[in-house]
């Protein structure tokens, strides 16, 4: 186990010098700072859009492999976060705009004992608000293809800003590797979070964290994959929501297919009565989504 | 309670006769039949697409007003249904098209004892597979605005085709009164049906079913709403499904801030970090998504 | 030659009782009425949406058919118009929404000798705009299928309210007949209009109006098409553009297959290189793109 | 006035190192590689996707300028170039995808001194086939914002790959400033193209181009603009083309408020009735629409 504390942050996803190399199966435990820079002591140390941790260099993953990253541990490390209001004008309709109050930050208190956050400074209507924490990463990847450096605002098959509120404690994410190292990077840790990221935020905070990565040789895949204990997962990140819809569906027929032996007559009535979609955020530069299948189901199916 | 047995289907949503008068507050059993128009005995009684019992005439509704359908009973009243496979072209990558082999029907066999569905000829593959069933509504709705009638293959502001696999038994659907007597119809069960209904159909089958209305008077909402007892629930059907988050999410808003006292702040704060979204169809002429807040949160908002 | 004195109109394209039957070949003189019900004398006769003159009963046309229709002759009849502004909020970035001022009716002068069209009452920025008018049909269709009735706010298949700044006089239009008599009906002039309709209008006016009829016996088309001088053309009514573009590509490609004798290859090299798409209008609940093929082009196919 | 030989090509726009450096106000005269790689000699001199020659450090340039390039000239330096064909699967409807034949290289021949491109190998359909050549490029534009190298393959705020039939000799594009010195590069010739780029390619060649820069210091735009004898225009880059409307409208609004001096009710009734858009691509990453208003409509407009 490795411990690394960060010194510098990085607003993009691309082919940074590595801050650190990691044995493949190694695992680190590390902190991320918040969406805006700030720090666990409250310190501004890295600019938006959501510094990451990174890159770490894991030793063996080449391009076409597949990095698979165990979140073993996610967990706030202050007791303060923020949010907006009110929600993004993209999620409304076009008319109701103009009746969104101006956008405004909301200050809110972790409780890391009784895990919940509640707001720092409660309005009327929401004074008993108690919400149960359930902390995510907003923002995760590897270096893109292509010698891109790809804005940690956004997504693509590298992962990145995808804010889905499922990337908890206990998933297993993973990602396509481009380049040698795969160059992994994280951050963007949020308390909690709705589906869709519709407020632009979910309560965002500095986390402590600690992951593990495996790299699977000779395992390609075409976009972000994921695991826990009671489903799989694929993930497509686009705009609009159809085309990330288009990915993530894609990218779980492969994994049937390959994987699982079925073919694409049995897939489709599989995933056509089993699937569930989630929707990880509609607010970043790509919106993502996520389909998803349980694996009671995939427990009936015969593997060749 | 009234007994209605249907005698005729209709395929649009529309001014049509009424087939029953129906008190304010009064419960009904009738029977559906399936999406290609077979009911319990597999005699084909109905046509393409959708064929729907009524319109019933709600004794007291009229334009402005909003319809509370409770769904207090929906089975599947014979032993098979069927599904389409593979998952719709729509729903993968367009480079990703060719390789979906040719559209069959899959037969399944309906346990109404065990509640399970199980495939009727299967292949190696899915030899095992066992699903539970989840009876729903596919289609149901009012007459629509302005002397309309709208394929019961779509859906709008109305209902219709929603496809959505969370109006089971136990809900209680809201649709908007635009003609004196809202002229309710409803059809299209499935014996279940995953997110998106991404082959184009549940578990295609007849159904008894058990629905008690009510008019609210003078309450007027934009689009269809419903509850059950973990969730409050609005619906947006449109093209794309960023439209229908749209729809979706400013209805919630409408409802937040009318019904429960919220502004539009305070509704962002809550919707931001609790909203869940819902897929309900990603196949039909408009595609459906759902906005649900949980009630356990709504239970902490303090009402004027 | 046949003259036709509407007087009353239609807010849906659907099943009405025809006001005339008209031989197959024949020529129709009528008028039409403005978007909002007014006719060439001030007084409003009609209601909103979009009343329709019709519809007509074309002789010898049956479902499968196609009806060509040639406007011959579009012109206001009356001296005012009237036009929206702000731009629409759906066709602007929605953070810049809350900029937009208040939606306000523009008046408009035609000069029907001078053929142009100046502010009733011009602003400073504007006191100078004169602009020449070009007549159009904003709504017009058949019947469309499976029985419904279609608002003539929106578009689809069977026409409808496409405001596309192309349909003037000299345009001849095809569109796919799907009742006996296939049910022909017209309105919404504008004077002149951008792309887009962004405002959500044209010059609104009312027209004189000359068309001529023909029926393509056993000629099936799926989408509206039509031509000019210079153009073939092909129309998709849907949302988002990018299934309005599919719509239109799809029908264009049919076309060139059916009646030009080239194969896929050839016309997609042949499209590739020469297609021209316009907007038609990103503003109604189906948006409308257009895909045009140049005729000089055309003439260098050797047909079979 | 400054010759330039490019000896290497990138495939990102991003913060590379200066090929050469040059004054405000001059002319440089250089060659581009066609999007494959090859040069006017039939060498591969460079990779996929779309080298670009470059990037040029425009000397006065700094974040928040605006940098105008003026396209002198552009032309053909080989006789060759080449498309593709079908159409694109995304711009057919899902369901046609399967009947498109497998995606083929069509090889033209480019006679520069008649102006005209012809298959090198005529099927019969298209034997007769001769089309104007309408010089333009493909891809250019200047490093993004925030540290960014974004492909080749895709576009933004920053320009890239536009793939717009109109970027031709004469023009003069406007770009945001997000790096000192700008770092424009530029490529991807196409000896002509239809709109949309539907077939993936414009016809590829290898080019001969002049262009000259100017920095608008203290001007800051939001999105690429440009404009030519006839036209002011504007260019959005997303995806749907919804999203691409979107920009390209408000970045419209923005110019017609700050240098024209109208408000946005008078920019409102301007557009409504005046405007035309262009469809840029609809098939790389981003698709691009273009806004565009006459000339001789703005020649109406007192200006303050």
């Amino acid at each position: 186990m490795l411990r690394f504390q960060p010194i510098c942050y990085h607003n993009t996803l691309g082919p940074h010098e590595p801050v650190l190399r990691i044995p493949n199966g190694e695992t680190v435990i590390t902190t991320t700072i918040d969406a805006h820079g700030m720090d666990q002591h409250g310190n501004v140390v890295g600019s938006r859009p959501n510094p990451l941790t990174g890159p770490f260099y894991v030793e063996d993953a080449a391009p076409g492999d597949t990095l698979a990253v165990r979140f073993d541990h996610l967990a706030p490390n202050r007791d303060t976060g923020f949010t907006y209001t009110p929600v993004a004008p993209n999620v409304v309709e076009p008319g109701f705009v103009p009746e969104l109050p101006p956008r405004q930050r909301v200050l809110w208190r972790l409780d890391r004992e009784r895990q919940t956050a509640t707001l720092a400074e409660p309005t009327p209507g929401l004074a008993a608000l108690s919400l149960p924490l359930t902390p995510l990463l907003g923002c995760f990847g590897v270096a893109p293809a292509g010698g891109q450096a790809i804005s940690t605002m956004t997504s693509g098959e590298h992962g990145g800003n995808m804010d889905y509120r499922g990337f908890v404690a206990g998933v297993t994410v993973y990602l396509p590797v481009f380049v040698p190292g795969a160059l992994f990077a994280l951050g963007d840790g949020h308390a909690m979070q709705g589906d869709g990221e519709i407020v632009g935020t979910g309560i965002e905070t500095s986390f402590e964290v600690q992951f593990t990565v495996r790299v699977l040789k000779g395992k390609t895949i075409g976009w972000p994959r994921g695991e826990d204990a009671d489903y799989i997962f694929t993930v497509g990140n686009a705009r609009p929501l159809d085309q990330a819809v288009q990915h993530a569906t894609t990218e779980m027929l492969r994994w049937l297919i390959a994987d699982y032996g079925l073919n694409l007559a049995e897939a489709g009535t599989l995933l056509g009565q089993c699937v569930v979609y989630d929707l990880g955020n509609i607010y970043d530069p790509a919106y993502t989504m996520i389909c998803k299948l349980p694996k009671r189901v995939l427990a009936a199916i015969a593997r060749p």
